[in-house]
């Protein structure tokens, strides 16, 4: 556990550069970020070149965990070199009287690593049970479950959070100070990633329980907004 | 321009295989989804191995832009290298009545390529000047513009759109059908990206323009739910 007031970069590679007074390496803040995430950004390579691939992920303790099919490029590519997994939450643009101080909020956190295969079959289960947790707590008991047919084509990989830095800027402008009567507006126009009213199938004659009801307003609990 | 009806990927490497039913290959398809967007994510590599940064983008007729200081690593890497830029909208989680069949509702758009530098001073305050008009319509005329040092030490790139795919999901869940009588609720959980109400620096004394006033209902007519 790093400890956040006196934070200490893990590695040469997550030392953050540029706007370093922005940097943050205490775990609190990686798993706030990775928590408030559905979706990261993975980068790779192979004989095409880098790739950014979108993949849907969760966290269970000190690891990220993705998932996808046994024939994914993606995750075939994944247990076979280190990569970096990118999660980012844009939180508002930034309106500064000069154009040059313009800047956006947000929280990113970027990981690096080499991804490892959940290949027991109760981790397997575990593992996209603790997903479907998080989208909806309680309906793991509801649905149709995971069959042997479908575990065994699917593949489940998690990634240490050990290497891993973040950046956050949040709130005002900051103006140079003879720019602060130039007549412009200057704040924040935020942005949430919000919830709205849920759409059930038409086919659907299930009555909709709590996790669906409360959609509209979970975002209330998670969501920071600047 | 591609056509729409009877869409060619322009690469091998841009030939969707996994779900490719949701391939869209179409400029306008393309050209939406980056126009939804503020941020991207960018693969590359460096002696470290690969990296994925988020970084603010915009479009401008058949080309992505990003800017940054001349001393950015993210940005003297990209010139030198080829690379992929991702943008990627998550418009919902999609509940079926079986685990395997949970799926997320989303836009994304992938693209290859080389930046190039858009060197000339005229060419540099035009692409930042798209940048603040999709931000803030109108605001260019309004703040301090950019001086001489500050141009001078930003760096603007720019990567052309033409190798590029998207792959888009939307929809209610595609269940099995003889897990459609199963008692679990189906349906999505919607998602959007949404403005909310803006928060002026407490020493700005400058009444809030239209497009400050109109931002939190701008999102209507932008992001399309799912
Ligand atoms: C919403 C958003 C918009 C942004 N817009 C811009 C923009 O328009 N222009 C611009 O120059 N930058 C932008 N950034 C910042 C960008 O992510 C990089 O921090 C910056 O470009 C420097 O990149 P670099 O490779 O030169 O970083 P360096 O500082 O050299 O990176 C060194 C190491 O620091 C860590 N690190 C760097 N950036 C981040 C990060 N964002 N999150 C977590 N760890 C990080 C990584 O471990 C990285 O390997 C934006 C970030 C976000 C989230
Ligand atoms: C919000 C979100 C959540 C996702 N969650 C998951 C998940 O949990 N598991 C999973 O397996 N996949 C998920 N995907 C899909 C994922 O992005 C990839 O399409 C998939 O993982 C296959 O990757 P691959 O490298 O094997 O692709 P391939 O199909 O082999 O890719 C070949 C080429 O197709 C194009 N392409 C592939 N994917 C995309 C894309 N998403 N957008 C635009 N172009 C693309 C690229 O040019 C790529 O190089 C998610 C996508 C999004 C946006
Ligand atoms: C004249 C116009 C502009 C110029 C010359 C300019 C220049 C720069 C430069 C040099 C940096 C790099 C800072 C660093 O890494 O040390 C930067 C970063 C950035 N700029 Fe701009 N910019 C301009 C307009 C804008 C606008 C309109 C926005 C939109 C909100 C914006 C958003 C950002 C963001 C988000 C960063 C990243 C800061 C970070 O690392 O946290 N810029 N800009
Ligand atoms: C028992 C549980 C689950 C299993 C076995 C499973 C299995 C799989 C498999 C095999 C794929 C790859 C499809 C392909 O590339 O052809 C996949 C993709 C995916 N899964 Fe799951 N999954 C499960 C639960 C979930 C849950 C709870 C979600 C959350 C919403 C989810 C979201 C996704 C998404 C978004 C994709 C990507 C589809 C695409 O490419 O568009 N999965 N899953």
């Amino acid at each position: 556990m790093k400890d956040s007031a006196a934070p200490v970069p893990p590695s040469d590679r997550t030392r953050v550069r540029r706007i370093a007074e922005n940097a943050r390496y205490d775990e609190a803040t990686l798993h706030a970020i990775v928590d408030d995430a559905y979706l990261c950004h993975i980068a790779f390579s192979d004989d095409h070149g880098a790739h950014c691939i979108p993949t849907a992920c969760w966290r269970s303790g000190g690891h990220l965990y993705i998932h996808g099919s046994n024939g994914s490029r993606l995750l075939k590519q994944l247990v076979r070199q280190t990569c970096c997994v990118t999660i980012s939450h844009l939180d508002g643009l930034v309106l500064a009287r000069s154009a040059f101080n313009h800047s956006m909020n947000y929280r990113s956190a970027m990981v690096y690593g080499r991804f490892e295969a959940v290949d027991d079959e109760a981790g397997k289960h575990a593992a996209l049970e603790a997903l479907m947790d998080k989208l909806a707590p309680g309906r793991q008991a509801e649905i149709r479950p995971g069959n042997d047919k479908e575990y065994a084509a699917t593949t489940v990989l998690r990634i240490s959070l050990a290497e891993a830095a973040c950046k956050v800027r949040a709130g005002g402008p900051n103006d140079d100070a003879q720019d602060l009567a130039w007549p412009a507006w200057a704040g924040v126009l935020p942005f949430t990633h919000a919830r709205v009213a849920p759409v059930a199938d038409p086919t659907c004659a299930v009555a909709a329980p709590a996790y669906v009801r409360d959609w509209p307003t979970r975002q209330e609990e998670l969501a920071p907004i600047y």
